[in-house]
């Protein structure tokens, strides 16, 4: 009995029709209508992005626009994150010629290239593997001047870059030099990462965030559960996310852990251990030795004493290298050096783990497998009208897809002067957990509840079919507003 | 918006109607008639077991049984495996009076107890938290005597042990105490572990097995995925599961991985690190410096030269403390050192990661569900009929449920004498994974196709409702024959 190839919920994902707006399903009778209020970027940029700095903010619309058979490369940056084959999917869908460009920008840069002839067996499947990804940077002249002979030699008229904040920073700047070069090919932004800090008033989320928040809390649910069960181990969960702790704040209000840390709440080193000793101690009178903590990868980055006295070595994209601080293992020595300080007599046995990998190539949730079809879809509006240097951005997730609002933001709105390895350089500012707005409130308000009392939620894994409640639900973060 | 205290999974889940043998729907009309064709367990047991020895297995079929009620005590033995809520339930809806022992067998020497008065919250639901679980084992004759004190002071018809192979060892030996002190207290194992190394001619699988593989596979397609889209990382996996390797092979079929180790091959360190080492050669050849490997916890126990010379500590249940032995570090450590030797000019980065907490106390799929409940019901229909001694066996489950063999064998027909802490012991006797069974075959004929080319497979998440392919089929262990 040989096993097929591919396996049944593969094939059964490859049959999901995504649902999406209205406006979408027939891009000859739409068009871009400019919009007012748009945020104004730092004057300074403007040197830098003479000819997209006064660009407005556009929002789809019924109307017509153009049907000439038009050519886009598009390409994966950075870190996988779920769904990214349906924004593909959507560029092939709306009639577009679509090459993929291979294992990221350097694809562009290399010319290195696939057409794209068939989607049919990555529709709503995880991962980047139909053209992989990379992290290489487009900054060099050398590099730009490759870039846009690539976009030349294949005659594009769109360039797709489907990536994160710097990725993005990448297409404002690739957006600006086809302009200044005369170039035709108009570039666009899918704004993509699991972690969640690409967000502007515009930008509700990134794509990939939902599928990997419900991945990592199907884990550590199972992983709670456990711990209630056995009642032996401590379990320090570390989560991917770099800088922002919305990965961590998400899984959070879908599990119910017992402590979570919030990198954003900027605590001191001291403070962050004495709150974990004493929720030992707490939960030791209370009869319990074991429970479960959340920490985010960027923790570090936050603490005050850490940020300022430590040599923390920061890479190209200004990401402080947090796999080189094992985080979850200096917090636990400084825990049980306070422990043993406080002479506790109970038993703290850990268990460390990280989560990163496990969710970013997962089978996309129905979310964000129609978010990135639409997302797809939208962007080929966006080159069917010539826009350029913009990022696709869709409001009203928390709504039914059918009441989404459509829009193309200039990514310059996005942009601010940060400091790169020592020069100050235009980029799209991070967004770390706001502790004004209503998810991090709703935490914070119920957290105390959660120390002692064992009041973990068991999400389960993803779920494709049945009751809508259990499989269409976007994450938190949205749907708390 | 405040979130609802359990996920709409879990309550989904609470409604679930697990599928079981029409035999299973009334007990008051079934039986257990004596079969032959029992194995003979050694002779030298029956000094030990005089009582039980010669107990025939039976087979549940229709009839008529007393429908007197009776009261029954339950406990967890050992790590969780999904589904066991589930047989609970089953005890609790045959009609019998149901209380648990907290916290493992300890509960019953020490009589910590509770009634158990609902279980509709717990229904389909993981982990053993109802009643919690440990690891003592009863085998002091003070323990003895208190776990007799305990059965009689509760005046209890049955005792049922819900635990992997040391715990039903310890099952025999109650059943056999009880007896010779005129205990009427009949004690019934229920096979548990998600090792999947508690199996014999009757004993087609324990439960967890299916449910622990199917999340441990998600996890590992996922990875797999973000490997072939990333082309960075030799993903390193171990997975849980003490000496056998049948999570690794399962997980492998439900995977194809580039490489599985399976202990029971019996090869030597050096061939083991030879052979990761080619495959990071050969795959660097073809242009590949990525990959995915799978290793099982209990490697090193089968490697001969280490388990020879290595001092390994064993613990009291016979388990070497894979814990302490970082087999995926060392296994690392030694390649790389090869790759040098062969001065290798590719990379080779890694990640490791292992599997065990996160798939232990999962949601159980439908097939452990139904598994569960229908050992629940079984071991009702064994306490009943005034069954001792046995453990439950419920056969042909590859088949829909309706055509489940439901038994009842005797423990001692599983045991057999092994050194244990320097003193021969009567024990069950672990099943490791079969080189002549189809499974292993399968994956021995399948393996040197997923070395170079991809062919990774991606189970996603265990699904409960749509359609029957995706969510009902059992581990492949079973379904391979």
């Amino acid at each position: 009995m040989p096993l097929q190839k591919i396996s049944p919920l593969q094939k059964a994902r490859q049959q999901y029709q995504p649902r999406i707006p209205a406006l979408l399903r027939d891009l000859r009778n739409v068009h871009f209508k400019e919009i007012t209020g748009a945020r104004k970027p730092p004057e300074a940029l403007r040197k830098l992005f003479p000819k997209t700095f006064d660009l407005p903010s556009y929002q789809l619309v019924a109307g017509k626009s153009g049907g000439e058979k038009l050519k886009v490369g598009a390409l994966f940056s950075g870190g996988q994150a779920a769904g990214g084959h349906n924004v593909i999917a959507g560029l092939f869908d709306a009639g577009l010629d679509v090459i993929g460009f291979l294992n990221g920008p350097s694809g562009l840069v290399e010319n290195r290239w696939m057409a794209v002839k068939e989607i049919d067996s990555f529709r709503n499947q995880g991962g980047f593997d139909l053209l992989g990804s990379g992290r290489t940077k487009i900054e060099t002249q050398t590099q730009l001047d490759s870039a846009l002979k690539t976009a030349l030699a294949h005659n594009l008229d769109g360039l797709i870059i489907i990536g994160g904040d710097d990725s993005n920073t990448n297409a404002a700047i690739l957006a600006e030099y086809f302009l200044a070069h005369g170039c035709n090919t108009r570039v666009v932004g899918v704004p993509k990462t699991i972690d969640g800090d690409l967000r502007s008033a515009d930008i509700e989320m990134s794509f990939g965030f939902d599928s990997a928040c419900k991945t990592y809390s199907e884990i550590i649910g199972n992983i709670a559960r456990d711990a209630l069960s056995a009642k032996k181990y401590y379990h320090i969960i570390k989560l991917m996310g770099r800088s922002a702790s919305h990965i961590v704040l998400e899984c959070a209000l879908a599990t119910c852990p017992n402590l979570a840390l919030i990198g954003e709440e900027r605590r001191s080193l001291e403070v962050i251990v004495a709150e974990i000793a004493d929720l030992i101690c707490h939960r030791h009178d209370a009869g319990k030795d074991y429970g479960v903590v959340l920490i985010p990868e960027g923790l570090i980055e936050f603490v005050p004493e850490l940020s300022k006295n430590l040599k923390v070595e920061k890479d190209p994209h200004g990401n402080v290298l947090l796999s080189q601080i094992q985080t979850e293992k200096l917090v636990i020595d400084l825990v049980v050096k306070e422990l043993h300080s406080r002479k506790f007599q109970g038993k703290f046995n850990f268990q460390e783990h990280f989560l990163g990998y496990e969710g970013r190539a997962c089978l996309p949730t129905n979310f964000d497998a129609n978010y990135c079809y639409a997302l797809g879809l939208l962007s080929a509006a966006a080159v069917r009208q010539k826009l350029t240097g913009v990022i696709c951005a869709i409001q009203n997730l928390h709504l039914p897809a059918d009441q989404w609002q459509l829009k193309a933001v200039p990514i310059v709105q996005l942009m601010h002067f940060e400091m790169r390895t020592g020069v100050e350089k235009p980029v799209i500012q991070k967004t770390i957990v706001d502790l004004k707005r209503n998810p991090y409130v709703y935490f914070s308000r119920s957290r105390k509840l959660w120390e002692i009392e064992d009041h973990y939620r068991y999400p389960g894994p993803i779920q494709f079919y049945g009751d809508p409640e259990l499989t269409d639900c976007g994450p938190q973060s949205i749907m708390m507003g």
